[in-house]
């Protein structure tokens, strides 16, 4: 069962998404389509990439990865194709495909642009179903990325500025990337920048700042801390999570989004 | 793969959605079942006929459409069946159904009374899943419509008033039908009401009135307005939209659904 | 098709699901996956256990229910698996599963912890990606539950405490147990309790108390009573329901769940 995912804005109050499940659904009945999230805050380019950059490897060789958060609808915005790591991704060339490539980066990216693909007429409102969800299942059913349109070069995919976490000797600064539904905090500090400013010492004995605040040492576990209390701890995206357990850390902190965090050790 | 959608005002909170898909699957176990959604405001029977008439016709033909909007469950309000152009219906006859009708609808509409397909013991607040589930996933499997019980005459078939657009030498009067989860509101007039009064002037220089203010002509995309810029363009329903480009029209123009707008030129 | 269904309290904003889904199709291509709701409130075990009681039974035997309301996460807690009625069930071993167990119950319950079906390394904080979903699909994919680890007491089984409605002579009290979205009150007072006090009379004419309010009698139909007027009915789960009809009952009576509601004849 060739699998094709879903990231939008599109939120599931209106019709939108059931739409262009209809549509994929006309073009390749076989699809099974799994919806990743339709609440990327509206418009939030940034979001919706560290959303597709946590989830994709966790889905089958072969998927093929929408993501319609895509505010320049219907302007002169492209859209773009590429196939990374036996993955496909169909997006408006706009950012959301950033967390993808790395310096090394070489994959092939198509500027999509043969409405033979399409359906017509296509709107100027909504890509998702007129552009997205039948290319999308036209790459599902085994065309060529390259019968999409032309290949463009890499320095016309627009990429916003990533803030990498920065390292000094025994300290690494970095952000809150992201907000999930239990308030956790989840940053963009990863187990190799705690490997690098630990070097022989352990890990779970840094001290963890966020605001005013400090938390000393790792936690293994949300309940190995009372209830209530705040906690850093390796999360699922393998980067430091900073929660409350059985609580809510961003009422908790007022934190949010871009918010600094230092650990230290 | 044939395929089941979902019209309701259930919401995904509750055990109910998936209640309904347990039991269309143990009848039909290879449905392929889309929500189109949950999110009808409860019990708003002329919010799910707009949805439901804008949506249907993006599935493949043989789909089985349920609209489970039901204020009146387990009264005496009946349920119908019809087929239109290929697609199954299956709703309460409390006006779900009325834009799919037009002055000459010849559809055959049976009044669904054959318990054999239902299941039983049928509660008196849950018919979708007593039901409609049922019901929908035998015709899925291709029983007669006549199996389900007798037809009906057009007459019986509840429908609500709908509220046409005015058509003037210049100008066309028409509403907000919906709003959507990023504030665009949508309208009623489509093209050929703008074709109607432009004749062979441009449409796009068209004068879109909604409360105190007026939009000039008709945008070819979001974007092509500043950052919180109001504007009227021909949305995914091919009627016009206002929206604020990267902004909220429902918030800006403090509008709801029912509020007039009037488009000369 | 397989059905696999998912209780989880992890709401739909977040990638959690979507990447639960990936996870499952990667070991058995074929799944059927179905929601039964991820808004179960953040941590509520108890809330939970009914959901799941009153669902699994709708769908088909041989479906693979996961229920992943976990604050224990990463903790020692256990992870359990057991048959009950050719379903099978992977929870983890805090309560939720309290309502399958009866008095009489034998089922063979196993500690989950043979690693070779979870996906490595496995997280501190997400097992619904790295536990319950590969171990789910494998269960789907017909692996015998005793090859997950070995057979537990009963008495290691963790059970919240059921408070059940007390019978008298001619009255039953009980409580609100669930509020759905509609703001219906669902209590735990099913059809054989009322027969219990009711004898000879007819159960549709018992009153039923919330609060200071008395309603009289039991409505057959929600629309059987006058708009914004309270009732009781029995409701899709079999127990009394208090209502009002086309509008809410939890913020007509400010009640919750665990309020008291009294039956009597």
């Amino acid at each position: 069962m060739p699998i094709l995912t879903l990231t939008t804005d599109f939120g599931i109050e209106d019709e939108y998404v059931g739409v262009m499940k209809g549509v994929v659904h006309r073009i390749h009945p076989a699809a099974t389509i799994i919806d990743i999230t339709h609440y990327i805050q509206p418009q939030d380019v940034i979001q919706a990439a560290y959303t597709i950059a946590s989830s994709y490897h966790y889905f089958s060789s072969g998927s093929v990865h929408l993501i319609v958060v895509d505010p320049g609808v219907g302007s002169d915005r492209r859209i773009i194709a590429l196939e990374k790591q036996g993955h496909f991704f169909l997006a408006p060339n706009n950012g959301v495909l950033t967390l993808l490539f790395d310096d090394k980066n070489t994959e092939a990216i198509v500027d999509v642009r043969n409405s033979r693909y399409f359906l017509e007429p296509v709107s100027q409102t909504f890509h998702g179903r007129d552009i997205f969800a039948p290319v999308g299942a036209h790459i599902l059913s085994g065309i060529s990325l390259s019968d999409l349109g032309d290949f463009i070069e890499p320095d016309q995919v627009v990429r916003f500025n990533v803030t990498r976490p920065l390292l000094r000797n025994r300290q690494v600064t970095g952000r809150i990337v992201s907000v999930d539904r239990f308030g956790n905090l989840i940053s963009d500090i990863n187990i190799h920048h705690l490997n690098h400013i630990c070097k022989n010492r352990n890990i779970a004995s840094v001290h963890v700042k966020l605001g005013d605040q400090t938390i000393k040492g790792l936690a293994s576990s949300y309940q190995s801390r009372r209830d209530q209390e705040p906690l850093a701890i390796i999360g699922s995206r393998g980067t430091i999570e900073i929660a409350v357990n059985r609580g809510n850390a961003q009422h908790y902190f007022k934190a949010d989004k871009g918010d600094i965090v230092e650990v230290h050790i």
